[in-house]
């Protein structure tokens, strides 16, 4: 991967996302002692990130792949974007949600056209059942963040963000499955001056706070956390560019999470999924190393459940 | 009045306002079979375009005048918006507010500095104790929707949104106490193409509705409405300017003002108070009329109370 393959990637699937724009605010400016920057792929198409890597991996399929369709599973995010990706480019994209997927993402699949199969709330079950029903169509299997066409898409937020704040110190993004952070990496290897990535992690899910500690893929002891869409594990493509381009993850406690989410909603009047306030935590706890530097922080996503919000 | 002079407020509080987002979604078009321009005064400073009226008035006082500072009532945005401008122009801010505002405009008004009376809530407690206060310090009263200065700050928002949507059908505000609507009328008089102005309004506050048909000012027989910003009604100084430039008054029950906040916040990713989606619920329950036209919409505001959503 280079300089120029994500320029290409980006190229091609800018006709079908949107160029987020990028906020902030002096409240918060002041608060955190720094000048943030929010890069906001909560207004992007299906209100995450994730219809950038979803895009670019449907992209490179053949005609003939493409007339076989698409499998993925997803708790949430990635089956909204191969949905609404698949929809756009007239491709049939089935989708394994676990049953205990938040309603209002099975909701945003049904209407992007996705068909869902529901199955067991582990990662086994997920993967067992998307391998099957690839076997039965044809279809490709998308993996929502170990694929490298899927890395590359990721990317590309961080790369606009860097492209509008050019002399960012540090850009934080939350961690989950590894695809967002190991493509923002690469963005800002290639297009920053020195810009360093950190991951923000819930103490709850902390397996790449480990896995960069001991060198090898951990996997989760617990996944107890509001951070819905973090609770998947690193994968074997993007461990290696995390372990290579992330200066560090930072883990944050739930009280932190939720208290920069509030923060998010009340100062910037907008809706961020509890995952994206996650990168906003793992800043303020760490505000020292960061004060009077220019930040960037990936909102990765506003798929939340307005019914059940964490504010008492 | 007329175009030169509201250019001229225009530029005159420029440097201390934000210019919002125009924002749009594709999914409300197709909902509503119009194209929706959203004028987002939710991100403006003190998290309304309340800012915008407010900054005017001040800006019109002499030396002596500021340094006697300024007095309003208020129950939320106005009293923010009035602390705010006047801690950037260095005047005091004497604020009434009556017991019943809602806890985190009282806490937006203390964090910029504006000093608060509380008084009981009902619009005569209000003015008499904001009189007395005026009285004793020489302050200088400013009214938060009756105040000509007022009524042409809150105009630049539709002029904003004029410059940018030159071919505007219509443009839909909610009206309280008639300030955002009289001077979005005149903007629309003085910079749209023909431009239509549109009230939304509660059944459960249809002061203006009443008055528009009557002809003359009337009084809200209930204000059992969760748009807790439209509980007041018209002045002498905005009436007359309704009568003359506003198409109608179009009223909305609580269920669609709630269904309109949940398909904002669902669909932009924007957080918004219910009295700014009484305006896009107006749209929406008359959308037969504006089908295929290009329409505003006036945001109002940002500041509700996170944890007293109402989302079920």
């Amino acid at each position: 991967m280079n300089r120029k393959q994500l320029l290409n990637v980006h190229l091609k699937i800018q006709p079908y996302i949107h160029r987020t724009p990028v906020l902030s605010s002096r409240l918060i400016n002041n608060n955190v002692e720094a000048e943030v920057f929010f890069k906001c792929e909560n207004f992007q198409r299906g209100g995450a990130y994730k219809m950038r890597g979803a895009t670019n991996a449907i992209l490179q399929l053949t005609d003939e792949q493409r007339s076989k369709g698409v499998v993925t599973h997803s708790s949430g995010n990635f089956a909204q974007a191969v949905s609404l990706g698949s929809q756009s480019l007239g491709v049939t994209a089935h989708i394994v949600m676990p049953t205990s997927a938040p309603e209002v993402k099975k909701m945003g699949v049904k209407e992007y056209g996705g068909i869902i199969y529901e199955c067991k709330p582990t990662l086994e079950a997920r993967e067992q059942t998307a391998n099957q029903i690839a076997r039965e169509t044809g279809a490709t299997l998308l993996h929502p963040s170990n694929d490298v066409d899927v890395i590359f898409g990721q990317g590309t937020a961080a790369m606009e963000l860097l492209d509008e704040q050019q002399n960012l110190n540090a850009i934080f993004c939350p961690v989950g499955g590894g695809g967002l952070i190991a493509g923002s990496a690469l963005a800002a290897h290639f297009f920053g001056k020195d810009c360093k990535v950190y991951g923000g992690e819930p103490f709850e899910a902390d397996d790449a706070y480990r896995s960069l500690k001991s060198g090898k893929i951990e996997g989760n002891e617990t996944t107890d956390t509001i951070a819905d869409g973090l609770k998947t594990t690193l994968g074997k493509n993007n461990f290696p560019i995390i372990k290579e381009h992330v200066s560090g993850i930072i883990r944050v406690t739930e009280k932190e999470i939720i208290s920069a989410m509030r923060l998010i909603f009340e100062r910037m009047k907008i809706i961020v999924e509890p995952s994206s306030a996650v990168a906003l935590a793992a800043l303020i706890r760490n505000r020292k190393s960061f004060k009077n530097q220019k930040v960037g922080i990936i909102i990765s996503g506003g798929n939340v459940n307005l019914s059940n919000l964490p504010f008492k």
